[in-house]
């Protein structure tokens, strides 16, 4: 495919141009490619399976070898985007929900991607690494807490690696912040905000066709509202930690030198869901809808301690009209960054007591962002146009691709996966507790005081 | 006084035009001037005492018969005041640390106003209150948690009232939210965030004699720095609660209708203050101070929950070069506002489901400032030129004073500086203990569910 000419071409020329580099973050020397194609089974075809499946058909160095998904629309739909691609119709399981168990015992697939509803990503990763496949596993938290333990030691089993497909902490803001991070811009690192801020109430009810307005859900609702909805009827806690905790968690180097220790959480009373039905001229007061008790409380935050003494305040925020913002603050001894809307370069505030020319006022990020612009986004930032999410989807792809190409270490991988997917039922606990603590497992065992951070710091992806 | 005056024109101009009034606040009924002038003793008159001086100074419905302060240098400077306005020189106790309590017991004052170092202001409140005198406390947190059951129990005996001195309930931007909120715009109250985000790096340490620059504090240090800097030493928790929580504890009505249930802080480590001496010109890594162990976290973060379901989350960080921000959030279910700086009508963000014209967009503050300035701003803003921190000091103060010549209740009573009090030594055992969960005294004893709420529904103060 032209984009991946256009990446091999920036990639030599890369390479050809290193001595007189402007990269300015200490990069790794690459591992070599053992395989110049990667084999890879889909696992989970909606809409989120189908936006990693077109990132994957662009390219020249993946086949897409089989597909399993029991919803057949969704399977047809992934069908259709193969066939845009002109490439090979991949293999269907579609016989209902326990099929994906025939994909992973293929011998032709070298790895999965994992895109389904939340409740069957651990289920599934389990059935592929013991099947010997390598596994990409979408975000959300675990379902309950034995889940985190029982992928890390499936992992270490089989040797087989799991990726946490993190797309956030390839944003390009967040990217260029954990640059001045590492360039010590921002001196000690002391707190840390992320979370989840975003009115999914259009998400989590639709006509149940084609995700059109309406206030249906499960049964009668289309892709996520079949599904996602149901976990605001029967859970309260921070349901959605990782696009807050990830990003903030690489720049502590979170399970490589330093760790996660407890949390606590609280939660407001669940209001706007209810509200949304009630309101909804689709729906009303005498909708079946309307008499559904929703669990989850519409603002959920958590606190969290590290090792090293940093704290983190995560924000699951999704049941109420509001603007979107992921509410990034990363602050350090030396200044600190707020991020105020959807990673726009000018969307933020930035202040460095060194660097700053006003005492105590606030800066405009774009000079900044654009000045530490991370080398990875800068050297493949024509690639990553049109994908999702602003193009942070082709790094999070890429970076599953290349390090399987080189059976090189994930930058983001099963521990990575276990502690930020904890962070889920530990919420749960501590809110149904009324708000106590609750100690975070080290599922390193240890490992973490050595482990050496490898996110944003290659050169390849 | 000319600014008496013209209040008393505006007063009456008020109530002659009441009828056709475009207050759109519901405002009490005023009780009866039960006397024309308030004689007040001022304990304190460091530089914050010395700022209630000059409001009450101003006025012709204050006299100021006795000061106390054993701090001759600061006694000099406000009887400086005095003799500027032309009005009789206060009597004076500046013979040690006690020499208040003889100030409590004259006959001839009827109300003191607390503005000592923190560690003072229960035990000189429990003096003034037990010889008969109501009494104006600054803002801090308690040092101990029995300080607030004490002051409490004191006032239920003695029937002398306190007022909670919180000027920021006041501040101009912060009184139209709480209009928004009582005209219902924000729907139902959900979260809400608040916190003293200052870098008073340069008020903790100074050269010892005007408040110049040093690396001073305690026996060296000018003012603030004489007392306050000793608390970063030997405590860890949110040692600032009330700016951040007053304001939204009105929004929510604490202690009238709601109550605050549980808290749990965290706190970063320490790093800001001691890299401060390290690195001041008039410091350095050989600086006596450099040796100081300072044990208050730089940021310490607090996550409270309350009776009525509504979250917030207070952050303290004052140690770490910033611009200024006390952090405000007010989210209910149809839309949220979040203050990005100092209160400046045109510094925060805000969206309203049913009334942004952009889905999911933010816009400015101002226009919606401008449109729910509160009542008493509207009336009040001439003689709030002027006073202290933008103006709201004015109406701390005017609210103080209208009070003590009605007899009437104030806004902010005893049972809200016992409840904000307490979130201080809470928070300390929370993080001490790792970050528990502690539950938070209902102080009211049930009255809670019954009271009415006063603060900014006056017509008067």
């Amino acid at each position: 495919m032209s984009t991946y000419t256009r990446r091999k071409f920036l990639r030599d020329a890369a390479v050809a141009g290193a001595a007189v580099s402007a990269i300015s973050t200490p990069l790794k020397v690459l591992a070599a490619e053992k395989r110049s194609t990667v084999r890879i089974g889909m696992i989970g075809v909606g809409l989120r399976g189908q936006s990693h499946l077109d990132e994957f058909l662009k390219r020249a160095d993946v086949e897409i070898v089989a597909m399993a998904d029991p919803d057949k629309n969704m399977m047809a739909m992934a069908q259709k985007i193969v066939a845009q691609y002109k490439k090979k119709s991949p293999v269907e399981y579609t016989n209902g929900n326990y099929d994906y168990k025939n994909l992973v015992m293929r011998n032709d697939i070298d790895a999965v991607l994992i895109a389904s509803p939340w409740e069957w990503h651990i289920e599934q990763a389990l059935a592929a690494v013991n099947a010997g496949k390598k596994a990409g596993v979408e975000v959300c938290g675990a379902i309950k807490l034995q889940d985190c333990w029982d992928i890390v030691q499936a992992v270490e089993k089989t040797k087989a690696p799991v990726m946490m497909m993190e797309n956030v902490c390839y944003r390009r803001d967040v990217m260029a912040v954990m640059n001045m991070v590492q360039q010590g811009l921002f001196g000690d690192l002391l707190h840390l905000q992320g979370g989840y801020e975003h009115d999914l109430r259009e998400v989590l009810f639709n006509n149940g066709t084609d995700g059109g307005p309406g206030v249906g859900f499960g049964d009668h609702g289309f892709s996520e509202a079949k599904w996602r909805t149901n976990h605001y009827v029967n859970r309260n806690g921070e349901l959605y930690p990782t696009h807050g905790l990830g990003p903030v968690a690489c720049m502590i180097d979170v399970n490589r030198g330093n760790r996660l220790t407890a949390l606590s959480s609280i939660s407001t009373k669940p209001k706007g869901l209810h509200r949304f039905v009630v309101n909804n001229p689709l729906g009303g007061p005498n909708h079946p809808n309307a008499k559904v008790m929703f669990k989850e409380g519409d603002i959920v935050t958590t606190q969290i301690q590290t090792a090293n003494g940093e704290t983190i305040v995560l924000t699951h925020d999704t049941s109420s009209p509001r603007p979107y913002n992921l509410g990034f603050r990363v602050q350090g001894t030396n200044g600190l960054w707020i991020d105020n809307h959807a990673g726009g370069f000018d969307e933020g505030m930035i202040y460095f007591e060194d660097k700053s020319p006003k005492k105590h006022t606030w800066e405009n990020t774009k000079a900044y962002m654009e000045q530490y612009d991370h080398p990875l986004w800068k050297k493949f930032s024509k690639d990553a146009e049109g994908a999702g999410h602003g193009g942070m989807d082709f790094f999070v792809d890429n970076a599953f691709i290349e390090c399987l190409k080189r059976d090189a270490d994930f930058p983001l991988d099963v521990y990575d996966l276990a502690t930020w997917y904890a962070i889920t039922p530990l919420s749960e606990k501590s809110i149904s507790e009324g708000g106590t603590l609750q100690q975070i497992p080290d599922f390193t065992a240890g490992k973490w005081q050595n482990r050496k951070a490898v996110f944003g710091r290659s050169d390849e992806y």
